[in-house]
């Protein structure tokens, strides 16, 4: 979506609604006001139906649009755990995570437009083309018309456009990238951007050059139309204030790609 | 669907898929063959994705109709416990599982046409208002053209009709009724049947009536569309057998309402 | 053990421990700095067993006392609905986390001394005498060298002492009392104090008559051990370290029973 | 305890109290008519505080021994799978899981006497010493006189010994082992014995000749001081009755080690 004569678009999203009965996790009300998509957790790793609806209605007041954010079921690991589920099981779970999300955002009276895959599930798409095809797949036989949001230049990105899925590719603000534009392992110094500023100038340059940024500085060309940023303690909301803020500042039109 | 001017038509229906992981409970093989709709647990009191798709994959085949089968989130009781949520609450909790069913249902290529709300659930729907209007305003915020199967007399089956919803009326085979028409407690001797050929013959008697026999022998006028039968133990799918046999015996048409 | 010809001495305990995975609750470092006992969820509404051993450790480590906390299994309602489980099931539910607590109390070298039932199951045990006895069952059966804290005034206060438990008898420091000397229920105005300066006070009142104070200021006399305080607010924090600071200003020994 | 001068002495132990609320896995009244252990599932992947009761209630009317069979907080995989637990995190799991049966076997009058790990966590204990180390150290923690049961020639044995930790050895009566003494994967044909008779005297060679049969035929010398028999097929129960009374036939005391 980067690419128009005029103004150069691009989305922001963050995963939300991530509590479970009386737990919270990251600031919703906050981070609503800043970004343009909402990954909703779904049940599994985090998320119940009173969280589900309460978000997606949320979103609606806000006119951020929103998206199902299946997960491995693991509430103990936040689906931040890779789980041993076989293909077709990861095929299944997903499934009924987005049929889940889809019942409650119509309830809400929002449905939801996207399928972004969570945590340890999501890291997978990256480069695990049994996992990219088998939730490719669930999006595809729950309802062919969601988009699949997946990392800039992941295996996913293939997988679903093969399929016949719309595809939006995604850069995080605060994660460091290899020279073959994956993500830095957590592990690795420097793997995570803590300063706003800095993740903000480097999200402008990659949004202008249409590329991923690699921790040397080397521009590796990608479609970027949404940026990943997070609302889970004080400074990540200011750099996600920060991000936007500077991207309207260059004229980038920020703005939901549904 | 129980008067037309030539055969009599009544549908039977069965819970089914309330295994959960390596567990399992009743037997869908063998009760598949007999009944003509398969109400599905939702992964909250019973089933998970696994067994969900595996169910309406079977049904498929068998050309027997599904619908989803919600409850209480209570694997430990199997949703035979009321669990104090707040109407809100359960509205978005039987939405949330009408979805799943619903995408599971795609998956497999056999859509759900109805819900069942299952054990205290369904039984709350008897004569709690609030409780029916809970989940007929899930029903038809999820998918308006779902069919709410409940109990013959049941206040559900007012409020889903005020609602706009299309109501079949269920009773079943194995189950005695009080002079007023609801379900005699369990705890009550005689409340549950036991020999399959006294439930059979009952069971032709209140099709062939169109109506309710209470525990005296009193008739109370009902539109019956289906029965329910059980698969947990031996004894109930050879009852179920019998009545289906018993029915067709005499010339009314065991068939789907969908 | 507030009655001394010396010093009156006094408890103060908080709940602790009640997060889940990523998920926490309350400010467990602040409060211990502040309380003379810990009491730690069990795993069922709360608490997984990485927070226990950890909880358990910091309480060592602060010269805090431990108990076990045990609550409904319902980590969606945090303990705080009633779940129809039988007496029967609540006396293994109870004693099956009591054990869980041992275990990792005894792991951390900092064994639990006593048991605190929580939220809905604590409220039950000052009116209703099976649960009451169903919890003093379990800890008998346990380890009878487990103390019993409980409601002063409660049903429970008997129930154990006739078991033959020694018993440890609580007030709340945020809550107002009913002229019969039971918790006014949270949907009635006042029924949660907010200031710091009015509970301290009040506790100061009530801890040097030896008597509760109800809403209209009448003393009901009662043996007070332990003071209940909270700290999943920052204002909570604040109303426990006024408590103290204003006990012991007034020469109260602020000290575990343990 | 397989050598003394007078008759060689066996233990037969197997899983039990493996259901959840209102589900069941295996036949646990029938096997306990044969075994002299009863490994007992703790509420992680299967068990529930009235299944626990039950079952150490039942082993004790039968006279037999009582141990604690902590698993994978895995309820969806039956404790089959492994889940990415630290070794730390398992230490604490497995504490937690002693400790809780430990309390409930108190709570029925006969108290556990050892533990044995299930299912994948077992599994890993053949050749994994961090996650052996993590199991003994659990054990040693919570009481250091309760036994370790473990595979013959696992690193579990070596580790526990070394510990200070009493150890018995277990042998499979339906499993084939590989030249090293390891348990066939049983994807490979011939993994698993079906036929009764034939493990029967394999079992009977191993316990005389106190050595592992191979699948060549080649003896390992170990130590065997019990075998593990199943009851979760109707197969399975009539091969540990066939097991056990061969070895009778022949022989050997068949009795509790504890």
């Amino acid at each position: 979506m980067s690419t128009q004569s005029e103004a150069i678009q691009v989305d922001l999203n963050s995963d939300m609604g991530e509590g479970f009965g009386a737990y919270r996790m990251g600031d919703d009300a906050a981070i609503l006001e800043i970004v343009t998509s909402a990954n909703v957790a779904c049940g599994m790793h985090a998320g119940d139906p009173e969280i589900m609806a309460k978000t997606f209605s949320l979103a609606k007041a806000r006119g951020v649009a929103v998206g199902a954010h299946p997960g491995f079921p693991d509430l103990w690991g936040f689906g931040r755990r890779v789980i041993p589920f076989t293909h077709g099981e990861i095929e299944r779970l997903v499934a009924y995570q987005i049929g889940a999300a889809q019942a409650l955002s119509r309830y809400a009276d929002h449905p939801i437009t996207y399928v972004k895959a969570h945590g340890a599930l999501g890291n997978l798409t990256q480069t695990d083309e049994a996992v990219a095809k088998a939730i490719a797949r669930a999006i595809k036989a729950v309802d062919p018309n969601l988009i699949c949001m997946t990392f800039a230049g992941a295996v996913m990105e293939r997988v679903a456009s093969d399929m016949g899925l719309s595809v939006r590719r995604e850069v995080f603000a605060d994660r460091a990238y290899t020279e073959e534009g994956n993500l830095v392992h957590r592990s690795v110094p420097g793997a995570v951007l803590h300063d706003g500023d800095e993740a903000a100038a480097r999200m402008l340059r990659m949004v202008k050059a249409g590329a991923i940024e690699t921790v040397s500085g080397k521009l590796l060309p990608v479609q970027i139309d949404t940026i990943c940023v997070h609302s889970d303690t004080p400074g990540a909301i200011q750099m996600a204030a920060k991000v936007r803020s500077t991207l309207e500042g260059a004229g980038i039109v920020v703005k939901s790609f549904s």
